[in-house]
């Protein structure tokens, strides 16, 4: 894409409004914007990373077996009643419409799915199944802080589990960990798997978290892969860990996903049942499997950054590399420029004409400085940058360095497939 | 993808308090489920349809030099208030957070999206871009009925677009006219371009219209192209057409998009401006430009059926074939009819493995009867139809039929890709 077409505007100073690096880096970026306290646009480039990690999680979830489907987000009292959630759910958003019916804006999507799932079920043999969605969720936080980390309105993938016995839900559970595990690895992020509050048919939940000052979280962890939240642990920093023995260590940590083994807590009030075997009704068991995309967006800029800007992995950056033309004023030299750009921008990197090569910010722009455009590239932190000027044209060369690296590599424009490789 | 993991269900009879065909059909097929009056749920089947039609909209949108974004639902009264129609947008759904600050559920995002372009523009030089976005959109209507064709939650695309001046303004409307009704063609619809109620900026505003019995609006329309909704039409059926003095048809419609010249409209409430050559302030000129995502699938299941179900257009099919193994009672020829369907299905169509041929459903289910699984492709729509049983395999062949058709064609299995093309 010509950067002199994209719809983005890079700030040179921090929002006073937010402290969190990540959505201070966002912002200046022009990723996304803020719109209100925990509620943002996403820009072309932000939308770009969005899609990415979306995507990436749509093939380990239809890996998993799962089936995509969209739920709604206004849902009627009655089903929140059933559950007894239209009360103790805190951050339910309530609103009545003019019909003097009210209705929840889906924080989550429990009472629903299995509301949907009642007309799906009759024998064991209809189980199981797994059924997620990516939709916009809406929490009343009390408080919302840290950019993209707490948001009032966001994105988040949740999965739901059927299953006629607590095994089958035990093995599929523990399958989740993998992939969610290799899906945030894939999206450049290493979790932790952290034990937190479990609930009356399971004694923990897991969280996937991710180690940063920034995260609200407190986590016990320790080298041997235990890992438990705060808020449940008998333990203080120092304290040996109940696992191996080691010294355990205290950390702030970003919750980017969470499974939970639900059991019959939702099939019970909706009376979600099923025939067995012997033609006797049991009630299906369930697990719920949630990610927050925004979150992820988050985590990977609080994590990956230095102080010019964000550096994206690879997976979900908005574009591959980008192509910074730097014209010198001189008409002659400045066409030879272009010239050599725009050849490198049409024939080598045209994968978004014809999926053959990469996916290309070119910096065409001829009213902005060398130095500007250098800087700008630092904040937005696509992996590879190329440069093209007066110097390297005359050489026959090309410059080209990965983001967060300071060596610069001159070489023939024929070498950039030998060089980037994904 | 097998059909005995396909998560749906059909139904034999059609749901009691729908009226309109397609919400009937689109049920009992299992594309949608009805969660409360005008907000559905899509199903595996519905998602993929309504997938195909996000792509094509998606094409013709970044076609026409449109940049992809996502706006909040979430919007504070303050903006709203700005344009006055925090009281006058009738079905504007409001609520109120626990922090006590009011807000409305985005039915449209001119105040959104303009309050984010205030930051964006400066110069005449950052003219003309074109903003759009795939949003879940929210209108407390007063009745809601004809299934997807009026909802209180729905996918709509809406494009702004932002201008220096009326007559680039008008060069860009008189195109997105073209690709409007490009895209409906694409997804099965022609539609008609028709006049309707413009504003201060435009005598007309213009909609697309598709003619179908269920529409809820009556347009006079000619086959000379003259089209006008009979709200602002001062005309009756057989008059003469105020183009070329032929008489005028009065017919139902589903409108599937909209377009308007918005002018200054919206930036003058929120000052959005640029500076001319001349260093002068003026005001930006926009225009909007809709598209309902689910009224589309609605229209094209109004429009593209028979009395034994729906029949998709290839374009948004969810899958391009239906095969269906007949599954013979004796044993031997039972392996012989699975091994020839599974070794089509495997090999012939793979596309969803590596891209090489065409989206399957494989309908392997040993538990339904010939009947049943016949009577629920032609429910289901899918293009084509292809049967492997007991008799095709005898003679070395297999069946294969369009789903309009009634014809049957007994081919060879490696003929198939001469057949079916895209």
């Amino acid at each position: 894409m010509l950067q002199s077409d994209l719809f983005t505007k890079t700030l040179k100073e921090a929002p006073k409004d937010e402290q969190a690096i990540s959505a201070q880096l966002l912002q200046r970026a022009g990723f996304v914007d803020k719109l209100m306290a925990g509620v943002y646009s996403f820009l072309p480039l932000g939308l770009r990373v969005l899609k990415k990690i979306e995507n990436i999680i749509r093939e380990e979830m239809n890996g998993a077996g799962g089936q995509e489907i969209l739920l709604p987000v206004l849902q009627p009292k009655e089903i929140w009643q059933r559950t007894g959630r239209w009360q103790d759910f805190d951050a339910l958003y309530k609103l009545k419409g003019r019909d003097g019916k009210e209705m929840a804006l889906g924080p989550t999507h429990e009472e629903v799915v299995v509301n949907l799932a009642k007309n799906f079920i009759d024998s064991y043999k209809d189980l199981p199944f797994y059924l997620y969605q990516i939709q916009t969720k809406f929490r009343d936080e009390f408080r919302v802080k840290s950019g993209l980390l707490r948001n009032r309105e966001f994105l988040m993938k949740d999965l739901y589990s059927f299953h006629v016995s607590q095994e089958d839900l035990d093995k599929f559970y523990e399958n989740m960990k993998k992939i969610y595990q290799r899906l945030f690895k894939r999206c450049g992020l290493e979790s932790l798997i952290v034990e937190a509050s479990g609930g009356t048919f399971s004694k923990y939940s897991h969280e996937f978290q991710v180690l940063s000052e920034t995260g609200e979280d407190l986590i016990f962890h320790c080298s041997c892969g235990f890992a438990r939240n705060k808020e449940i642990a008998d333990l203080k920093e120092g304290d040996p860990c109940p696992e191996c023995g080691k010294k355990i260590k205290l950390s702030q940590s970003i919750e980017v996903g969470n499974i939970f083994k639900l059991g019959n807590k939702y099939s019970e009030p909706f009376d979600l049942s099923y025939k067995d075997e012997k033609g006797e009704k049991k009630l299906v068991i369930m697990g719920c499997y949630g990610i927050g995309l925004g979150r992820i967006m988050g985590a990977i800029a609080e994590i990956h950054h230095d102080k010019n800007g964000i550096i994206w992995p690879e997976s979900v950056s908005p574009f591959d590399a980008h192509l910074i033309s730097i014209l010198p004023k001189d008409g002659k030299s400045k066409n030879k420029v272009e010239e050599i750009s725009k050849k490198l921008y049409y024939t080598l990197f045209k994968k978004e004409r014809d999926g053959a090569g990469y996916e290309v910010l070119y910096d065409n722009r001829a009213d902005v400085s060398a130095g500007e455009k250098l800087v700008e590239a630092d904040l937005l932190g696509i992996p590879w940058r190329i440069v093209v000027s007066e110097k390297t044209v005359a050489s026959g060369k090309i410059e080209i360095k990965r983001r967060e690296q300071k060596t610069v590599k001159l070489i023939k424009p024929s070498e950039v497939y030998k060089i980037i490789k994904f």
